[in-house]
């Protein structure tokens, strides 16, 4: 019999780092605005150009919410599960949450002084990329337990809350809420105008993108599924309860924990599943084995003007690519998934486009 | 600083086995049927008498929703959490759940006849009613693991469907999920009228709960949340992808495990909840110390005649009754939660009353 209870594996823990490249940290400018809203009597998916991908994706909803098809999906089982970095936004130069925990790096000192001198604080502080590059794992997981535990929910909430409205991207020098693709967008408008429940599901932290998906996506905070740490539930002074974010790490939701998290959170086998890189291949063939038409989506990454090149794209080998290899993209290709350029199909890639 | 990773805590998840006195096993009969639907036109809750229980409810729907009030509540933010056994459903002489797996292990055994002769199976198959009312937890604990893990989550679900069909309560020769509070569908059905999205948040198992809860309560999948087990991705001999049911325990949902629970797979912080017992305390305690009205309901069991008479309504010590303690209701009666009484609250308990 096994044991009733392992310890989460800490090694899928790093996973989430480990495309972690360094950035630089980002600078105050403008005020956060949500994306351009179109019009709801258009035709589907504006932002998109005419082709297979497009069409791969109106031929499903036309297959399963049509009453006469013979493979019609009744609305309450209609759930989309949407990756989030790479997938509805930019991911690069790295992940915005490794970023926001960089940028927390001082104030948690300013309240803690004895990490001033000590590392990985130290090197963060000094502002150096080079060494900040170079930083272990370990010492990474220190700054995301430092900077993403330990205060209540709420804190939590209004800090990341601050961060996004004053945070710029180096690159385009706008919040990073608003470089979300506006293809997807798209996406997201036309499964919800036909009764898709939408998800995202995350191997970044489930709080963090709570704080902005629904403002930002119309995506619902218990629609978001991401990797979590726990809470502990206590009494504050004044007797009221309060409820801290804790370094026990509960959901990694990536790669196989993906399927995990949405048996645990949804109790259903999505319909459509979005990706773009290995962490999103148990969620895409776990979509895929189910009965019906299922629609399987993977983003390449080979828009270098408008946005970046990565993986497959660059035809480098696998073992530069991190984990948007061109073995993902041949089981796509085998399994009948649908690859969608960035370059060939989408009209825009940003809603300021 | 706090360790990365923790394992979860053992004693917390003994104790949703603590209240479980030992049962008849049940016995095949009747098929199962959902509970009397009535006209949605009609004035709300049906089946409550007048009184400061049915007042209660009504005065927090119309606070929170009606657009002129000063404590109006935005539709996406409008959530209710329900505590299920002895909340929902019936909860003696046993938690169904445990009577599942004690039933399920005769077809355990048969797979696995190794385990004949070997406690507490051995037991459990002597049909003994005081022998397996004596086993200790260690042993309940690895019948619950043996029934509820180790299979995928279909067969999982189809194991649990077709039990939930042919199962019989001892005292009223029905089907479980017969023996739901007709008074507590009226809320359920008045508070999505008035679009509240209605949650079970149960100490029981999640994927068993999800089994019945869509087509009993109206609750779909994703709106259940209950002491889960991980689950484990693999390949099937035909490379099909499999989601097998895990014996590490993700999440203990009962007691500060329930909020703990609610923020993991909500996000948000409830406006009503509804429970019976101490489990259900800090889910209590966490909605009401949300700012403007909140509803707070704890279901008091005190009619011996229509269902049973238990915790307070015995006048028995608290160290006598389990986690229903006087504690907990002198709380609700310092806080202002409202009681509800069964005898005196509900017109009729059962659909079939």
């Amino acid at each position: 019999m096994k044991p009733i209870v392992r310890p989460p594996d800490l090694r899928r823990r790093a996973l989430i780092l480990s495309l972690a490249l360094l950035p630089a940290l980002s600078v105050p400018l403008l005020p956060t605005s949500a994306p351009a809203q179109t019009a709801t009597t258009e035709a589907p998916l504006p932002s998109w150009n005419d082709g297979p991908a497009k069409q791969a994706i109106i031929d499903f909803v036309r297959a399963t919410t049509e009453r006469s098809s013979p493979n019609y999906v009744p609305p309450e089982e209609r759930i989309a599960t949407f990756d989030q970095d790479g997938t509805l936004w930019v991911e690069k130069p790295m992940y915005t949450q490794i970023i926001y925990c960089l940028d927390r790096v001082p104030a948690v000192v300013a309240k803690r002084p004895e990490l001033k001198n000590v590392e990985p604080f130290k090197t963060v502080l000094s502002g150096n990329r080079e060494a900040i590059a170079k930083l272990p794992m370990h010492d990474l997981e220190k700054v995301l337990v430092a900077t993403l535990t330990g205060m209540t929910v709420e804190e939590f909430k209004a800090e990341a809350s601050k961060w996004l409205e004053t945070a710029r991207h180096p690159r385009w020098k706008r919040p990073y809420t608003e470089l979300t693709y506006q293809p997807m967008h798209d996406v997201l408008r036309y499964l919800r105008a036909n009764a898709y429940k939408t998800y995202i599901v995350t191997g970044g932290g489930q709080d963090f993108v709570r704080v902005y998906a629904e403002k930002v996506y119309g995506i619902p905070p218990e629609q978001v599924i991401g990797t979590a740490s726990g809470t502990k539930y206590s009494y504050g002074k004044d007797g009221k309860p309060t409820l801290v974010k804790d370094p026990r790490l509960l959901l990694n939701d990536n790669n196989a924990g993906k399927v995990e998290g949405i048996h645990l959170m949804i109790g259903r086998r999505p319909y459509a599943a979005f990706g773009n890189s290995t962490g999103d291949r148990q969620m895409l063939e776990w979509t895929g084995a189910g009965a019906g038409p299922r629609l399987k989506m993977l983003v390449l990454h080979d828009d270098a003007t408008r946005e970046y090149a990565y993986g497959p794209a660059t035809g480098l080998p696998d073992s530069k690519v991190g984990t948007f290899t061109q073995a993902l993209y041949d089981e796509a290709k085998k399994k009948g998934w649908t690859v969608i350029s960035m370059k060939n199909d989408w009209k825009r890639i940003f809603a300021f486009d």
